[in-house]
C-alpha cells in the first residue's frame, strides 16, 4: 500500500519509539515534526479526518513526549481530534494509514486501542479536565507519583463541563497540569467573553473598570499617590499587561504560565521542564496556529477542521459521484432561510457549528437573528427556551450526538413548559468514520419519552423540507432528526405546507409482510421490498411512519389488522427507540396477539467506526440486510 | 382554615397588590418583610418546603418589587426554591397555604401558575442566566424596553450551565442584570475555587502570584518604583482589596456592583435604582443569610434548606408514624460505609447533596475518599470516569432528576469505555410535593438504551443493600434506582452477597395473570395480588424483575410461556421504560402472540405535584390501581 510506504519513507519516524523521543535533540525533533505533519496530511487527504487541529499541535505533542513519559504519565487529550501526532508517536505510525477505516485506527484516543498510551477515551468536547482531576486523585490515593495533564482547546474551554472541572480542580489543589491549546478558534470562530479575554481584546468598559480599581489603589499611597497615578495613566501598555488571561485562571486557583509560542520547541520544552517540578494545579497557556505547516489549512482552518478527501498538493476537495446532490444539512439551511424570510420570529442557534449545521447562509442573511453560543449545548437549549417564552421561534441546530449534553434542558426548560423550540438533529443515525463517540443512534430513545415533544424523521431531503415547515408551524417543542450525508436527489418542492402531525404514508402495498420504517431507513426498506418481489415473489408493504411521536396511530392500527408479520426498521438503538414505540402502541391496543413483530435497528452495543455503508451492511440495515430479515421472519411460516 | 387565617391576620400583606409595593416606604417594606416571613414559616411548618432559601431573600424580593415592575420586567429566579416571597407578593398570598399540595401552589415558579408574574419555570439549578439572556435578546429584537433579571445563588453559579450563560451574556453585551445571591452556601457547604474567591478566602499561592504581578508593575515605575514596592508590601490589606470577586465577573464582560448587604432594604433599593439606569450586562453581588429571620434556620441552614413539617416555635421536626423505619437514603449510606471499610478503592461522589444522598457518615469516616463537587452533575460523572480508569471504584450518588444533566457523560465517558462507575439514583419515581421538575420518572428510559450499563431497582431496603453490593462487585457501569422516602421495615441482613446479574424472583405463584414489577412497585403489586385473591378469587402471580438490564430473560421466557395475561408495573414513564424492555424481549423471541400485555406505568404526561400517595392513586400505581388494572384486563376474557 502506498500509505504504508508513506510511513516507511520517513526515516526518523520509523525508527522512533515513544521512549526515544526523550533522547532527541531539538533539531531532530523539528525534523520529526516535519515527518509527522507529512504523514498526517497524506493520510487525511486519502481518508478524511481532523486535519487542522492535529497539525496545530505537532510541536506541542513532541514537547510533551520529550518532557513527560506517555506510559507512566497521563495525558488526556480533550475531544481528541488533535491527537493524530500523539497516536503516530506512540506506536501507531505503521498502522496510521488505516485511520478512521473499519477495523483501523480510530480518529480519537481510545483506551481499547492503546491501553498503554490512551489513558482516556474522548470524542465529545471538554471532558479532559474532569477526567484528569479524577486521575490525579486516583494517583494520590494510590500513593503514586506520575504527572497528569489535560490538553484542552480554547473552544472547549467555553463548555460548562470544563468550567466545572476547572473550579473543582482549583478548589482541590491537586497536582495537575491543564495545557490550554489556544488557537483563538473552536471549530468555527470563537465566541463569548472568555475568548475576548484570552486574546486580550478586552472591552472598553471592562478595562475602564479595572483601571479605576488600580487607580484607587495607587491614589491611596500616601504622598506620592497622585504622581503615581499620573505615571500609570501615561504608561497604558504596562498597565494593560497587568490584566493577563492569567488573572482568570488564577482566580480559579491555578498557577498560570504563558502565553508561550506553541510552535517553538525550545520554548515549549523549557516551560514544561519547569512545570514538571511545580506543585498544585497549573495552567500552561500555549498559542498555536490551527492547520500549522500546511498552507491551505492555515488559510482556511474551519474548512480543514474536519475534512473529506483532498488533493494534498493543493488542498482541493476531491469530488465523488453523488456529491452533486445537496446534503441534508444544506437542504435544512436553505429551507430555514426561506421560512425566516416570512417569519421574523425565527432565530437560529448553533453550538459552535454554523458550517456543520448548515447555518452559514442564515448567518449572512439574518445576522441579528443568528446566535452561535460556542460549545455550550446546554446553554443553547435554555437560551432558546428563554426566547420561546417571549414569543419567538428559536431553532436549535445541533448534531444528534452533541444534543445528548442538553437532555436535561430539553426535558426541564423546553418540554415541561411546552415551549415552541424546534430542534434539528443533524448526523442522526450512523455517522461513519467518526465512530462510537459520534454516532447519533440514541436520539430517538432519549427524546421519545419526553412529554409534549413531537419527533419526526424524514425519508429524504424533500420530506425534510416539509418537516422544517411542520416543526415551525407547531405551537410546541419539535425535533427533526436527519442523517449525515448527501440526499437522494429527490425533487424539492417550492411550496411548503406543514404535514399533519402523526400521519405517515403507505408507500407500497403488500400481503406477505409489512415494513414500518422511519427516516433514512424508509428508502432501503422500499428497495428491500422490491428486491423481495423480484427475487422471492413476496408482496411486502412499506409504511413510512414519518413521526416517532405522535405515532400515526390510526394508520398503524389499520395496518396491524391486516398484517401478521411486521418489521420495524430504524437507524437507532432498538432499546426504547421507534420500534419500541410501535410495540407499546400495539400492546396498549391489545393487538400483539397473532403477530410476529421484529425490531430491525441497532442492537445493544456501541457501534465502531467505518464507512456508513459498511456499518449498515454489518448491522443488516441496508437493502440486503432488511430483505434478509424479512426472509428470516417469513421462513418458519413458509415451512409450516 | 387556619392557614387562610394566617394570611388574613397580616394586614399589610392582605392589602398589598404587586403594583402597590412600589409605593411603600422603607419602614412599611420592613413591616411587610416581617409578615411575609411569618407566612412562609407558618406554611412550611405545616407542609414542608424550601424554608431557608426563601427566608434569605425576603428583603431582596421586596427591593426588586420596589424598583422593578414584575409584570413588564422579567425576573427569573434560579432554581426557584427561594421564590416564596415573590409568590406571596405577586397575588398568591391567599392561596399560599396550599403550597406544594395537590392542586395547590407549586413550590417553584411556573408560567402556567402565573403567566403574568412567573416568566420562566424552574426547579433544576443554574438555568436562569441562559433563560434571561434569551429574554433580553427577545426584548431587543421585539423593540421593547423592559428590564430582564436573573437571581442566582452562589451555589448555582458553580454549575457549568451558569458559566455558559455568563460567558455568552458577557460576549453579547445585551442589557441584563444578574443578581448573585451569595449566602456562601449551596444546599450544603459550598466547594470549589469560585466560592473561595467570592468570599475572598484566596489561597496563599494565588495571592502570592497576583502580588508578584502587581509588584512587577510597581517596580517598573521609574525612580520611585522600589519605594512603592516597599509601601505596597506593608499595606497588605489595601493590596488584598484589589482582588475583589468583581474581577472574575469583569473578566466575563460584566459590570460588577457589590457586595451589598442583602438585608438592608435601603441599600438594596438604592443600588437597584442605580442599576436600572445602567446599560450592558451587570452583576449585582448581594450578601444574604440563609434562613434569615428564623433562628433555627439561621443556625442550621442545611437542615432547613428543604424541610418536612416542624413546630414553628422551636423548629423541632414533627415525627410521623412510620418514620421509625430508615429511609432508602440512609440504608444506602450505611451500606456504602460497610463496603468502603473493606475496599479502599471505593470513592463517594456527590453533587452538592451529601445530606440528601445519605453520604454524611461516609464523609466523616472516609474524608479523603469523599468528594463533593458542588452543583456539577456533569463533572461528577466524568471525574468518576477518570477515577475508574485508574482502577478505583467511584460511586456517584445523585437524585434521579438531577442525573438528567449527566446523560451525555454517562454515555460517552463511562459506558462507552465500560468503566466501573456505580450510579445511585435516589428519588427515583414520584417524589411528591416537589412536583414535575423533581420527579425521577425518566431514569429507566434515559438509561436503559445505553450499552454496557447494568440497571437495578430494589423492591425494598433489604434488596437495596444487596444491590449496592452487586453494583460494587460488577466490573462495569451500574445504576441502582430507589425511591424517596422511608423503607418498608424489611429486616436488613448482616452479610452482603452480590446478586447474580439478570435474575429476578417469583414472589407469588398464580394462574390467572402475571404481574411483572420492578423496584418500589413490587410490594404494591404483591398487595394487589393478595387483594385480588381475597376479593375476586383470582390467582395472580407476581415476579420481581430486580434488573431492568440485563433483563431476567430466562425467567421471563418461562413465565411468558405460562401466562396469557401479563401486566408490567413500574413507577417510570411507560415510553422506553421497564415494560417497554419486556415487550422488546418478547418480540425478539416471537412470544407476543396469544398474549395480552399491558404496561402499568406513568403515561406520556408531566406529573403534577402532590403527595406521593395521592399521585400514585391518580396514576393507578398503588395497590388499588394495580388490582383494578388486572380486573380490567381480565374482564373481556371473562366475558368470552
Ligand atoms: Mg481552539
Ligand atoms: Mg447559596
Amino acid at each position: 500500500r502506498m500509505a504504508e510506504n508513506d510511513a516507511a519513507q520517513k526515516p526518523l519516524l520509523t525508527q522512533t519509539t515513544p521512549d526515544m523521543v526523550r533522547g532527541l535533540s531539538v533539531t531532530e525533533l523539528e525534523r520529526l515534526a516535519g515527518e509527522v505533519r507529512e504523514l498526517i496530511i497524506d493520510t487525511v487527504s486519502k481518508h478524511g479526518g481532523h486535519l487542522a487541529p492535529s497539525l496545530g499541535v505537532v510541536e506541542l505533542t513532541l514537547a510533551l513526549l520529550k518532557v513527560y513519559d506517555p506510559h507512566a504519565d497521563r495525558i488526556v487529550w480533550d475531544v481528541g481530534h488533535q491527537a493524530y501526532a500523539y497516536k503516530i508517536l506512540t506506536g501507531r505510525a505503521e498502522r496510521f494509514h488505516t485511520l478512521r477505516q473499519l477495523g483501523g485506527i480510530s480518529g480519537f484516543p481510545r483506551i481499547a486501542e492503546s491501553p498503554e498510551y490512551d489513558h482516556f477515551g474522548v470524542g465529545h468536547s471538554s471532558t479532559s479536565i474532569s477526567a484528569a482531576l479524577g486521575m490525579a486523585l486516583a494517583r494520590d490515593l494510590g500513593g503514586k507519583k506520575h504527572n497528569v495533564l489535560s490538553v484542552i482547546g480554547d473552544g472547549s474551554m467555553t463548555a460548562g463541563l470544563a468550567y466545572e472541572g476547572l473550579n473543582q480542580a482549583g478548589g482541590m489543589g491537586l497536582d495537575m497540569v491543564v495545557v490550554l491549546n489556544d488557537n483563538e478558534m473552536s471549530i468555527s470562530k470563537n465566541v463569548g467573553a472568555l475568548s475576548l479575554f484570552l486574546s486580550r481584546k478586552l472591552s472598553g468598559p471592562l478595562l475602564t473598570k479595572l483601571k479605576r480599581e488600580v487607580e484607587g489603589f495607587l491614589k491611596s499611597v500616601p504622598r506620592i499617590g497622585e504622581d503615581l497615578l499620573k505615571y500609570a495613566r501615561r504608561s497604558e501598555d504596562s498597565f494593560k499587561g497587568l490584566f493577563t488571561p492569567g488573572m482568570l485562571f488564577q482566580s480559579f486557583g491555578f498557577n498560570y504560565l504563558g502565553p508561550i509560542n506553541g510552535h517553538d520547541l525550545e520554548e515549549l520544552i523549557e516551560i514544561f521542564e519547569q512545570v514538571r517540578n511545580l506543585k498544585g494545579p497549573i495552567l500552561v497557556h500555549v498559542l498555536t496556529k490551527k492547520g500549522k505547516g500546511y498552507a491551505p489549512a492555515e488559510k482556511n482552518p474551519t474548512y480543514f477542521h474536519g475534512v473529506g478527501c483532498f488533493e494534498p498538493e493543493t488542498g482541493q476537495a476531491l469530488k465523488y459521484g453523488n456529491c452533486s446532490y445537496p446534503s441534508f444539512t444544506e437542504v435544512f439551511g436553505q429551507t430555514l432561510c426561506e421560512l425566516a424570510r416570512q417569519d421574523e420570529k425565527i432565530i437560529a442557534i448553533t453550538a459552535a457549528m454554523p458550517e456543520g449545521t448548515g447555518l452559514t447562509r442564515f448567518r449572512e442573511e439574518f445576522p441579528s437573528r443568528f446566535v452561535d453560543v460556542g460549545i455550550c449545548e446546554q446553554h443553547a437549549v435554555t437560551f432558546a427556551a428563554g426566547l420561546a417564552s417571549q414569543g419567538f421561534r428559536p431553532v436549535v441546530a445541533i448534531y444528534s450526538t452533541f444534543l445528548q449534553r442538553s437532555y436535561d434542558q430539553i426535558v426541564h426548560d423546553v418540554c415541561l413548559q411546552n415551549l415552541p423550540v424546534s430542534f434539528f438533529l443533524d448526523r442522526g443515525g450512523l455517522v461513519g468514520e467518526d465512530g462510537p463517540t459520534h454516532h447519533g443512534v440514541f436520539d430517538l430513545s432519549f427524546l421519545r419519552h419526553i412529554p409534549n415533544l413531537v419527533i419526526m424523521a424524514p425519508k429524504d431531503e424533500a420530506e425534510l423540507r416539509l418537516m422544517v415547515k411542520t416543526a415551525l408551524s407547531h405551537n410546541g417543542p419539535c425535533a427533526v432528526r436527519y442523517p449525515r450525508g448527501v440526499g437522494l436527489g429527490s425533487p424539492l418542492s417550492d411550496g411548503l405546507n406543514p404535514m399533519p402531525l402523526g400521519q405517515g404514508e403507505l408507500l407500497r402495498e403488500g400481503k406477505d409482510a409489512l415494513l414500518v420504517a422511519i427516516g433514512n431507513r424508509v428508502h432501503p426498506s422500499l428497495a428491500a421490498a422490491e428486491r423481495l418481489e423480484r427475487e422471492d415473489g413476496l408482496q411486502v408493504a412499506v409504511f413510512n411512519a414519518r413521526f416517532v411521536k405522535p405515532l400515526p396511530e390510526a394508520q398503524l392500527m389499520e395496518l396491524a389488522e391486516r398484517f401478521k408479520t411486521i418489521l420495524l426498521v430504524e437507524e437507532n438503538v432498538q432499546a426504547g427507540g421507534f420500534g419500541s414505540a410501535v410495540l407499546e402502541l400495539l400492546a396498549s391496543k391489545d393487538m400483539l396477539s397473532g403477530r410476529t413483530i421484529r425490531q430491525q435497528g441497532i442492537p445493544d452495543i456501541f457501534v465502531e467506526h467505518g464507512s456508513q455503508s459498511e456499518l449498515r451492511a454489518r448491522l443488516a440495515l441496508n437493502e440486503a440486510g432488511i430483505a434478509r430479515a424479512v426472509r428470516e421472519v417469513l421462513a418458519p411460516a413458509a415451512k409450516l
